[in-house]
């Protein structure tokens, strides 16, 4: 029997990867072996990527001197590049072995920033998540919902700055987070949205309920 | 009146680069203003990527000494984000205030390379090379058509050692010199075939007059 995939979703400051620590953590106790991954990094490759896509504007590896800014549809490209491979080196090969995965975002954040966030063409980018994909869907995704104000607030207390996409203007952070909130009514049965404003022990009770259910782990 | 592109193609040691640079100082000594670039690595987004994508296995940036090797797909998005970032950002602005453009490689190297060299679906690569160049295609591509042994033999003359492209079978290099084969035939009105086995002065004497042609520059 292969693992499960589980995705962690929502905006900047969500909680995400505390609570997949607390996930890990906890499975691990019961006997259950799991990988923690995130997207975009979550490869050497990946987190090449990873700098190239998020770095602070002042310290970028490539020509913001000289005003070089990464065309919008080249983001989608490198995104495409690091999923790709992580899907290749990483998720397939571990779920096939019967690992369960925590991966900290994965393609419904690209349809949710570069869609809704930046206005990219939907179709395109529908396009490359599935090429990049091949098709490996997430067993269970689980959205944590808090306020983009909240989040990003959060983010604040516990880092000096923020990176290029965490930069944003709160309206780009509010359409992303609209952009859950239809990606979790169209997909009920794969996304799980869960209230990120809960405090952390009591988002991660919520967490482990669902996840007890949907890993059949008994009580 | 917008500006020309004009591509440069074939195999390894084919001659492109000097034959690029000893247009460029024509077409310059004539008074046509010419813009000199290439794929990949035409921007400084792509020589990261060219690093990524070309670098020898011992010097690899990322994980080789873990084992992790580029996947095939990865590759190809990988090409694609620095084709789609070289043609919004070198591409198109320099054609649009009417410049001609050099190029060194550009769609064409992916089908022949990626596509006949590797063997990967023509379908993905057709329709990534459709969504990195909005559809910008070349107006006049110029193959150096030289048998692969001669053209790795002008390499090593030239260079110490081969890069990851390079290092390939011997196999690999024929399949890619049978896609150019085949895209010639199949594109008679875009892509001119020059005997590349001839004198770098001959080879370039008979892409001056295609060029004359071409560029409508008078005798």
């Amino acid at each position: 029997m292969g693992g499960k995939l589980i995705v962690f979703e929502g905006v900047e400051g969500c909680g995400k990867t505390s609570q997949i620590q607390l996930c890990s953590e906890w499975l691990e106790s019961l006997g259950v072996s799991v990988v923690v991954t995130r997207e975009p990094g979550g490869t050497e490759l990946g987190l090449h990527l990873r700098r190239l896509l998020l770095e602070k504007a002042e310290d970028k590896p490539f020509g913001s001197a000289q005003g070089e800014p990464v065309a919008e549809l080249t983001e989608l490209l490198l995104y495409a590049a690091d999923r790709s491979q992580h899907v290749e080196q990483e998720l397939k090969p571990n779920l096939a072995t019967g690992k369960h995965i925590l991966c900290d975002r994965y393609t419904d954040s690209t349809i949710a920033y570069q869609g809704y966030g930046r206005g990219l063409n939907m179709n395109l980018i529908n396009q490359l998540n599935n090429i990049a994909t091949s098709g490996l869907e997430s067993d269970l995704t689980i959205w944590l919902d808090v306020n983009v104000e909240v989040g990003l607030a959060r983010k604040l207390l516990v880092q000096v700055g923020l990176d290029r996409i965490e930069q944003e203007t709160i309206a780009f952070h509010r359409r992303v987070q609209q952009g859950y909130a239809h990606l979790a009514a169209s997909h009920p049965s794969r996304i799980v949205r869960v209230d990120g404003s809960l405090s952390k022990e009591a988002v991660q009770q919520v967490i482990q309920e669902i996840l007890r259910v949907h890993l059949h782990l008994g009580t």
